[in-house]
């Protein structure tokens, strides 16, 4: 066996995931696998007593970590591993995900593949986000989709200056701004009209949303470079920051939102089968023609 | 004079405009005008001791209202006098505006053209909106530009569903729906990807904001036609409804926002030689060339 | 019965649609409506010896004309009826179309329907196009989805300006533009940015084909608008002006192409249960959810 | 001096860049520079009677070429100078150009400052295409902006599968397809809805001209894919390859057109003040505000 010792993560209300849970230990177990609970999974679902343990410990103490759940629980865990080295391996409870890609009914084929040392590996990277007021860091987090500076108020807009490397792009007007690494791109920044990237491509892709110049368009930018947002004008309204669209934080006029790549990138395993096209044909429904 | 009695709004903070007030007024008094301010236009701005009156009032009294300020001065001033059949003339404070189309430079001869009648003359379309709950109507506002229907809450979605003339459109997941008249389409629906119709077409636009479904497009019905907007889900946001941005509501889960034109028309006053697509090309950049 | 006597158009080579026409036939003659065929149908299609006639004279005898075929082959239909006041009718072979929207399966029950005068009857406007050069009229057709000017040579593009009722609207490089009816709006236009006008609305869409200038967008005006477009370089390279993707002209510097509604509207017939927005749904795939 | 032989490139038939090329061999003889004309220079330029050499002894011969003219001499001469590891410099006649970016005016400061050694160096990728029919190469050239292939005749379109890395991507019906180096990015990708590349980007971008399917989107690649387009229908049109607008050639259902990066980066100086986001904003006129 290549990995002895499983982590799983689950989002504790997924109801949905509990016979996919179930199927799992038991092919695990089946496989004599060492197995580690996320300690945020509830006992109703530990029903072998199985060993808990905080994000942190399974990082360091896990050769895999399985994800079941959808995409949002694959970001969220993505995020607290993403200073550990272990591989992440991420099933769906039972609709595609672009991250969760491996389906309940080849559950037992595929995790039999993967466990024995016959995968497709992948490292995709991450960004780190600091907003910082009068020089000083008051908050931040990482991103596995995207960082994005909006206007929580509607039909307010807000201005902002972009900067990368230290050399100004633009000034904009816009509702926000998107900034998304390759993962991300088929997310929030694909809505508002931003390019798909390659999984593994090293870029981060800026997509303005709802801007007021019509000739701003989205820019692709080297993965080492450092990206500075400065809000300059909120208009009454208030302005946010936010990580994969989970942990949210108000910004003021004259804060500036620090992003750039994160040193670790995070390792996703795949079935040899992966094809990382056919995961985009199924979800943007690329084959219909009318 | 083919106007004799003169209503006059202005932004009460607007310090830019009072230059151009004063110019205003001098002109009026000198061609014998009578002039009646907006109760909201404060004492120091009111050096002549005119008469004061509500926009109500305004609207029964005035054969012309000019409103001085930018284009949001216009829509407020355009909301409250809707029930009214008063013309209305725009003199912008120095920015060229889509509405506020006369620039102080030229206010004295173009007013002397179109108080002697030789003026160009344009009916546009307002939105009513009506939100309910139960049945039941709980918030109600007009919208010159356009009516939006928003989350508020940053990197989240809702679903909505859209129905016009009782049939079903479609069910979208996006940041939300812009449905604006004709005079609209140049604010916000454009931003958000929308068609410029023009001014006095009548028509309305429907143009959703950050669409999940990537096939969603900008849709264009006739001006006769009854929205209704179902909101399905908000995902733990909030969402939000607001007229010309200046009015805003929270909606839930199962309320309609419920659009359709007003049955009066709006007049508005330009310059003999006034262009719309002129404006169009200033204010778009059209005329620059890479 | 409502129609008596039937024209039916097909497209000749189409040997799809021998089984749906045989279909037809019998349903007709057992309806005991009179049959006339279009004189393009080849014989060996017309098995029971029906009167053939040119469509001129099928415009003028029918009570009713049925298309049996695509969306091309009803394009081409309407084209050649826009002067008579017969409507049509369409049955697509295998393919939903959004013009021939009765499927083969459905041909009795809707037939029936309809023949005795339970239907949905929708007008439908037309564009003429006339080519003008040196003040003289050099070609001349008719478009029921749309006038495309364009480049034809690949990677160079033209320079054109736009007038509409004699007012000057811009100047654009791009590949082309498009001009279309609201029937148009889901054809090529849609395909180059273009918004979706409902079938029936009184307006016309003018779509830039890869525009040079970013704020170049769609504009929509009213259908009486006359639309003039000055064909002012081609770097080299040929323009052409087509309608509805079927007629082509090459046109010159200099050129105007100058496009507005035909007097006359085309009567398209749908059975009662005809939904707009659910073509629309069916035909852009907007049902589907990644 | 770090640069002694530098050779010297300019459109034949530009009258507008013959007063610039005077002050350049006046700057350049003064400097006691070696200076060798290419050989499509007319001798009605060659005042002085200097050396002239094909691009191919430039390349070997030279320290340095300059390139005096627009876009698209400067792509024309980076194409002939692949092969070389020459740099190369553009001077640009009056209008500022993506790629000549220096001004005529401070041609002497510039020059002065690059000839001394101070100077921004940028490696930029190039394209190598091949058409295949039948297995055989039938066809092949470079392109420094992009391969595009499209539909030649108006309102017909193409069907295309592409494929990256031998992993099917997608089938397109669209009027065609540009694939795109970062340099490429800023011309006519940009019209057809792409992003823009940062120019140093390691990446190529594929961006669908009209496409049918609602839901295609632009994709951006890593630079070492291996992109091959099968041409699947032509609709009775006939399709074309082009590399950067001028280069052409006729493809034929079957054929497949094979890209991939180049082996050779050409290396292009700039004055040390160059800024790749100042060049973006002038040339897209992201400054002007509505």
């Amino acid at each position: 066996m290549k990995f002895n010792t499983i982590g799983i993560i689950t989002k504790p209300q997924a109801e949905a995931a509990r016979k996919t849970l179930q199927a799992l230990f038991d092919f695990l177990k089946n496989n004599h696998c060492n197995i580690i609970l996320d300690e945020q999974i509830p006992d109703t679902f530990n029903c072998c007593g199985f060993k808990k343990e905080s994000r942190s410990e399974l990082g360091k103490k896990c050769d895999l970590v399985i994800v079941v759940g959808g995409d949002g629980t694959i970001l969220n865990a993505v995020r607290s591993l993403a200073h550990a080295s272990v591989p992440l391996l991420g099933i769906n409870v039972g609709r595609l995900g672009f991250l969760a890609d491996i389906s309940p009914d080849e559950l037992e084929a595929s995790l039999h593949e993967i466990l024995n040392g016959s995968y497709h590996e992948e490292q995709r990277l991450l960004l780190e986000m600091q907003v910082t007021r009068d020089g000083k860091v008051i908050f931040e987090a990482d991103a596995f989709n995207d960082v994005v500076v909006h206007i929580r108020d509607i039909a307010r807009m807000m201005e902002f200056e972009t900067k990368i490397n230290n050399e100004f792009v633009n000034h904009q007007r816009a509702d926000g701004i998107v900034v998304a690494t390759p993962t991300g791109s088929t997310a929030y920044a694909l809505s508002s009209g931003g390019p798909l990237l390659h999984a593994t491509l090293e870029a981060i892709t800026l997509v303005p949303v709802s801007p007021h110049t019509l000739s701003s368009r989205p820019l692709v930018v080297n993965a080492d470079s450092e990206i500075d947002i400065l809000v300059c004008s909120t208009k009454e309204g208030i302005a946010q920051v936010s990580c994969d669209g989970q942990l949210s934080y108000d910004v003021h006029v004259g804060d500036h939102i620090k992003i750039k790549r994160k040193q670790d990138k995070i390792t996703l395993l795949h079935p040899k089968s992966h094809n990382y096209f056919e995961i985009l044909r199924a979800k943007l429904h690329w084959s219909e023609h009318s």
